[in-house]
C-alpha cells in the first residue's frame, strides 16, 4: 500500500513544460540586444540559442520550501547562448517561469571566467556545414578514390564519426573524423579513410582538411592524396562488398513469447506529474538534456534520504594507432546524456506493462521538442527472495519475502552506445544507481594486423580498447543535511582466548573512522580503501549506532588517464572511487557542457571541489561515485554489446539508520508454520 | 526453440535414487566384518553409516562416454562410515549399482593418510547425547540459576549454537556451545550463557563440562558457579521477556499481490530427470548433500563449455570476546550445504510458475529422505534488454532483445543462513554462478557494552563481525580439454601521434600475458591482479584470436585469516580470487567432510593442490574461485539479512569463443524500421 500522498512540491525539479520552453524562447528572441537565432541552421558566427534547461533552486531555499519553512522559489530557466556573432558563451537565467520578467547573465558567476566560442558542442548547423564541407573539399575531389576504394558516387555515400577531443591543445577545433560504410551499425564498418579538418573559424569558408589517412598513409593535402592515387604510388583499398554484419534485425524469425510480467491487482505505485510513489518510497524526478536523468527529495516513510540521486557523466578513454581514435576522450555530458533519452520500446526495454513518461526537451533545436515514452517506472519482481529463512531445528518454519523493486529506467543512445540508466527502490529501504552499456562498439580499420589496441571482430575491423567511466551524484541526507562521512573494515588482532589466556588467536575486529575533511575523503584509485563508506548522522538508532546510509560500490572500471595527460582536468572526478564534498550550489556537476571541447582548460575541474580541503563534519555532504568497466571489445561485441556483465553501479543501503529492516512491515511477507 | 534434445547420458551425474540408496545400504549393512549401524540414535563408539552419496566417475572416463568413445563408466556410491568401535573414518566406494556387488576402502587413497575419529561431523546420535549432557550436568544442576536468569524451568528450556572448531589444536574435541532463548530466530536471542564442553571421547560418560561462562564471568565447574550464584559472589543476570524481534510473522497483514512471472505461451525450457534444455543450452545437473548443487557437461549449441561447475565451500570467521564466538571458523561442506537444500516456497523462493525437483539424500539418516520441490528451475524475465541500440542519425532503425535467462536454484538453510545459489544461463552465451545470503546473523551476549567486534542490533545482543568466502569450482573445457590460462588488461603507454610527431600522449594499449604453471596462475588477495582472466584454446575464432571464456567475479570479501594461524590450511583456498590447477580426479573439491572437525591437520588442504606447480599449458584446466562479502551486521539484519548486496559470483562470458555475439540468432529479438 502507498504510505504517502503526492505532492505537488515535486514540480520543483520538474523539467521546463513545453509551454516554459517556449515563453523562453520567445523572451530571449525578443531581447533585440541579444540578437539571438533560433534557426535550426544557424552558422557558428550567429548567437545561437543553443539549450534551455530548468534552472534548480538553491537547496537551502527548496529544503525550506519542502519542509514547510519557506515559500516556494522562483522557477527559473538555464539559457545557454553560443554568441557566435561576439565570440563567447553565455549563460542566462531566466525567469520567473512561466512567464519571464528578466534575464541575468551567471557566465562568470558559474564558472568563475568567461567560456569562449571554441569551447561551444558541435551545433546541427555546424555539422551541416562540416558535412557540406567533406562533400565540396574532400569527395568531390577524389571522384575515382571514393568509386574505386568504397563505391561511393552520387548514390552512395561514407558516413562520418568524429573522434574527441578536437586537437591536442586550448583554443583548437581540429577534429579527426573517420568514415564508415553507410550500412546499418555504421560504427563496426570502418572503411580505412579519416580526414583532419580545421574547423576553428567561425567563418566555414576558412576551413580546411590538415591531414588525411587513407590506408595507414598519411597525406599532406587532397591534392597530394589524389595525385598519389592516380598515379599509383600508394597501396590502395580496393571495394570489396561487406555483409551485413551490423544489422539488428534477427537472424530467425520470432517464434514465441517468453516469460511477461503481469501485475494481476494492477499497480502497485503511483506516478503523478513528476512525482513517484511506491510502497515506503517517494521521490521527484526530471531529465537534463545535459547530465541525463535524476531525482530529488527521496524519502522513505516521509523521511527525506537523499535530496538528489543524478547521472552526471559517462567518459571513455580510447586506444589506437590511427588518428581516429588515438586521442579520444569522450565525455557525453558535453554532447548532452539526457538529450539522447529516446522512446523506450514496450517488452524489450521495459515490460510491456510499464508506465511510459513523456518529455520534452530544448537543446540545439528551434522548438521544444516531445519525446514520447523516454522514461519508464515498473515495479519488478527480481525472481527471487528479498530474505527468507526456513527453520528445521528449532521452531520449525519459514518466513520469507520476495524481492519487488521499483525500477526507474532512462536508455540513452549516444551515437554508438545505448547507455541503460536504472534507478531502484528496494523495500528493505535501499536504492541502488546503476548503469549498463549495450549498441554498438566504437572501431577503427585495422593497419597492417596491428592489434595492440583492441581485437579483430570483422574484415579488416578492429575494436578498439577503452575505458568507460560513469559518475553519480549522490546527495544523501540523512536525518536532515548536517551529516558526518564514516568508514567501517575488519583487522585481525592477536588475542589472548580468555579461557587459555596463553594461546593467542588472530581475531577479526571492527574498525571504525571519521574522515573529516575533503583531502582525507577523497579515496583515489590504486589505494587501499575502506570496505564500508557511510555517510551518517550524530544522531543515534535505538542500540546507540549511528544512523546512517552505506554506499557499496559496484565497479570494474580500468585505468584512469595519467594526470600528467593535458586533458585529465576535464575528467579528474575519476582519479576517486568515492569523493566527499561539502554541498555547494555552485559546485551542481562533477563535468559541463564545455569540457569536452576545451578539455584543456575545462569549465569544471571537479578536483577543484576538493583542493580546498574543507571540513566534512556535521556539513551538508556530497557523495561522488564513480563506477565503470574496461572494455576490450571482442567477436561478441558483433552486432551490439550485451549488457550482461557489462555494467556497475552504487547501491545505497540503511546501516543502523532503522533499528530493524523496514521489509519486515511490507505487505509482501509470508509466513508458513508447521 | 529447444536447440538439442534430451540425452540420458546426463544419468552419469544424477544423484542416488531412493532405491540405489536403499541397496546400498543393506549392502553395507549386510557386510559383517564392517559391523556397522544405520540407527539415528548411533553413538560415537558405534560404526555409524553417515553418508552414501554418488561416487562421480573419473573425467576421462565420463568424457569418453559422453562423446560416444567409451561406454558407460560404472554407476558407484561413496560410503562413508564413522568406525567408532575401531576409531577410523573409512571412505568405501560401493558399486555397481544398482545392485552391488563390490564395496573398496578407498580412504588412503583418496586422502593420503588415515582419517582419524575425531575428524567427523557431530552426528545427530552425538547431539541427542550432547543435549542430555546439558541436561544432567548443566541444567538440572543450576535450578535456581536457569530459573531467575533465564526462566528455564520443566516446561521453558534454552537452545544451544555451537561454536566450530571444536578446541585449539588436532585431536581437541571441546565445543563451546552458546544459549539462546526458546523463541523464533533464536540465533538472534543469546542470553549470556556458554559452556564448553568436552566430548573428546567415544565414551559420553567421560564427557566433561570445562568451563564455563555467565554474564561475563568465567567459572570451572558447575559446582563454582552454583556456589558464587547462591552466595550471590557475582554478577547477576535477572530474567527479563524479551520482545519476540527474531519472529518473522508479517507485522502487517498481506493486501495485495505483486508482480507475476507467467508463460503466456508456457515453459521455454525442458526438464528430463536430471537433464535441462534451454534454448542454445543443455547440461545435466545433481545435488551433493556435502558440497550441493553442480551442473556437468554444459553445452551450448551442443559444443561443451564446462565439465562441471559447482560449489565447493561456504566459510566463515566470527569476531567476538566471549568464547562462543571468538574462535569460530565455519566450513559448511563439513555439515553438509547440499543436506540443507529444503523444499522452496512458491511465488517467494522462486517464483510461481518455476519447475520444481524433488532430490533424495542419505546423510547422518537410518532411512533416504525426500526433500521435495528442492531444486527450481524458471525462465526469468530480467526486466531489462540483454542488448538494444537505437540509431537515431543514420539508418533510423531499433534492434534490441529482452534478457530472458534460465535460472537453476537451491537454497540451503545452514543452521542461523540461507545461502540463495543461482546458476544463470543468458542467452548470450554465458553463465553466472551467484550466491546471496539472507536469514539470521549469529550473534553474541552484550557483554560490559563491548562493541568491538560488530554492532548491537537488540537488547544486550551484539551481531557479530564476519566474513563469507564462498568458493566455486568452474571446470571449463573450451574445445576440448586441452587449454591455456591468458590475462588481458590495459596499460597506457606514451606515444608519439603520427601526424605530429613531437607531440606524445598516453593512450590505452592491450595487455596480453599467458601464465604457465599453477603457482603463476594463483592470483591471491591483495595482489594487483589483471582485469580479464580467460580459459583460452589455442584454437582461434574467425578473426584470428583465442577463443575462450572470460570469468568476470563480484567480490567483495574481507580479509583472509592470516596464514600463521593453524586453522588457514584447512581453508588455504579463501587465499586467491582465482587459481587454476591442472584437472585432478583426485582433487574433486577444494574442502572436505573432515575439515571442520580436524582444521588443523585438513584432510584437504588447496594450496598443495598447487604446490606441486605443474604446468597449465594445454592441460585440462580448472578455475577455482572465491567470492563473498564482509559482513558487519547492524540493526537492518534484525530479523533476517536480506539478498540485496549481500552476495557474490562469477560470470564466465564468452570473450572471442564466437565469431558474433550468439543472442543475434535468438527468436527473442525485435526489430523495428520507420
Ligand atoms: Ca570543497
Ligand atoms: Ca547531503
Ligand atoms: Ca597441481
Ligand atoms: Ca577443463
Ligand atoms: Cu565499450
Ligand atoms: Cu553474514
Amino acid at each position: 500500500p502507498l504510505q504517502s500522498k503526492h505532492d505537488d512540491r515535486s514540480l520543483l525539479f520538474a523539467d521546463l513544460t513545453q509551454e516554459e520552453y517556449l515563453q523562453v524562447r520567445q523572451y530571449m528572441l525578443r531581447q533585440k540586444d541579444l540578437g539571438i537565432s533560433n534557426s535550426q541552421l544557424a552558422k557558428p558566427s550567429d548567437n545561437f540559442l543553443f539549450l534551455i534547461e530548468l534552472s534548480l533552486p538553491k537547496k537551502v531555499d527548496a529544503l525550506a520550501y519542502l519542509d514547510n519553512k519557506g515559500s516556494k522559489p522562483t522557477r527559473e530557466a538555464t539559457v545557454v547562448v553560443f554568441h557566435g556573432a561576439r565570440g563567447y558563451i553565455r549563460e542566462y537565467v531566466v525567469g520567473p517561469l512561466p512567464n519571464p520578467k528578466y534575464y541575468r547573465d551567471v557566465t562568470t558567476e558559474r564558472h568563475k571566467t568567461e567560456l569562449p566560442i571554441n569551447a561551444r558542442t558541435v551545433t546541427i548547423g555546424e555539422y551541416a556545414l562540416l558535412f557540406q564541407f567533406f562533400e565540396t573539399e574532400v569527395f568531390s575531389k577524389l571522384e575515382r578514390l571514393m568509386k574505386e576504394s568504397f563505391n561511393v558516387d552520387q548514390q552512395k555515400k561514407l558516413n562520418a564519426f568524429e573522434q574527441m577531443p578536437r586537437g591536442v591543445r586550448s583554443g583548437d577545433r581540429k577534429t579527426w573524423v573517420s568514415f564508415f560504410r553507410d550500412m546499418a551499425g555504421m560504427y563496426i564498418h570502418p572503411v580505412g579513410f579519416e580526414v583532419l579538418v580545421n574547423h576553428e573559424s567561425l567563418n566555414a569558408s576558412s576551413w580546411k582538411v590538415e591531414r588525411l589517412l587513407y590506408n595507414g598513409q598519411y597525406f599532406d593535402t587532397v591534392e597530394d592524396l589524389k595525385q598519389k592515387y592516380d598515379s599509383d604510388s600508394l597501396k590502395k583499398i580496393v571495394y570489396k562488398e561487406s555483409p551485413d554484419y551490423g544489422s539488428l534485425k534477427p537472424r530467425n524469425k520470432p517464434t514465441e513469447i517468453g516469460p511477461q510480467l503481469f501485475y494481476p491487482k494492477g499497480r502497485r505505485y503511483s506516478v503523478r506529474k513528476n512525482h513517484v510513489l511506491y510502497m515506503d518510497w517517494s521521490f521527484a524526478f526530471g531529465l537534463s538534456s545535459l547530465t541525463g536523468m535524476r531525482v530529488f527529495d527521496v524519502r522513505f516513510r516521509d523521511e527525506r534520504i537523499a535530496y538528489e540521486i543524478s547521472v552526471q557523466e559517462a567518459m571513455s578513454v580510447y586506444g589506437s594507432v590511427t588518428p581516429g581514435m588515438i586521442i579520444t576522450k569522450f565525455l557525453d555530458s558535453s554532447i548532452g546524456i539526457g538529450r539522447f533519452a529516446h522512446e523506450l520500446v514496450r517488452g524489450v526495454d521495459c515490460p510491456y506493462e510499464a508506465t511510459y513518461v513523456d518529455t520534452y526537451r530544448y537543446i540545439d533545436v528551434p522548438v521544444p521538442v516531445l519525446f514520447r515514452n523516454s522514461i519508464c517506472i515498473f515495479e519488478h519482481n527480481t525472481g527471487q527472495p528479498l530474505r527468507r529463512h526456513f527453520a528445521d531445528f528449532f521452531h520449525n518454519s519459514y518466513g520469507g519475502m520476495v524481492n519487488n523493486a521499483l525500477v526507474f529506467r532512462t536508455i540513452t543512445a549516444i551515437g554508438n552506445y545505448d547507455y541503460m540508466w536504472d534507478f531502484i527502490f528496494y523495500q528493505s529501504g535501499s536504492v541502488e544507481a546503476k548503469v549498463h552499456a549495450t549498441g554498438y562498439i566504437s572501431s577503427s580499420y585495422l593497419v597492417n594486423d596491428n592489434r595492440k589496441h583492441g581485437h579483430q571482430v570483422a574484415e579488416k575491423v578492429l575494436g578498439n580498447i577503452h575505458t568507460h567511466f560513469i559518475h553519480f551524484k549522490v546527495d544523501l541526507d540523512v536525518l536532515g543535511v548536517k551529516n558526518i562521512f564514516e568508514t567501517k573494515d575488519m583487522e585481525y588482532v592477536n588475542v589472548s582466548l580468555p579461557w587459555m589466556p596463553d594461546r593467542y588467536a588472530m581475531i577479526p575486529q571492527l574498525v571504525e573512522h571519521q574522515l573529516k575533511t575533503e583531502q582525507e575523503a577523497a579515496l583515489r584509485y590504486n589505494t587501499k580503501t575502506p570496505r564500508y563508506l557511510h555517510i551518517a548522522s550524530n544522531k543515534n538508532n535505538r542500540w546507540g549506532h549511528h544512523r546512517s546510509y552505506r554506499l557499496q560500490v559496484f565497479s570494474f572500471t580500468g585505468d584512469h588517464l595519467p594526470e600528467s595527460q593535458a586533458e585529465e582536468r576535464a575528467m579528474s572526478w575519476a582519479r576517486y572511487k568515492v569523493a566527499i564534498t561539502k554541498h555547494k550550489d555552485t559546485e551542481q556537476t562533477s563535468s559541463s557542457l564545455y569540457n569536452q571541447n576545451n578539455i584543456w582548460t575545462p569549465a569544471v575541474d571537479f578536483s577543484k571541489y576538493i583542493e580546498d580541503n574543507e571540513s566534512i563534519e556535521d556539513e551538508d555532504l556530497v557523495a561522488w561515485v564513480t563506477t565503470g568497466f574496461l572494455h576490450i571489445p571482442h567477436a561478441e561485441d558483433i552486432p551490439n554489446t550485451v549488457t550482461v556483465g557489462n555494467g556497475g553501479g552504487v547501491l545505497l543501503r540503511p546501516h543502523n539508520y532503522f533499528d530493524e529492516d523496514p521489509s519486515i512491515h511490507a505487505s509482501d511477507g509470508v509466513y508458513i508454520s508447521p
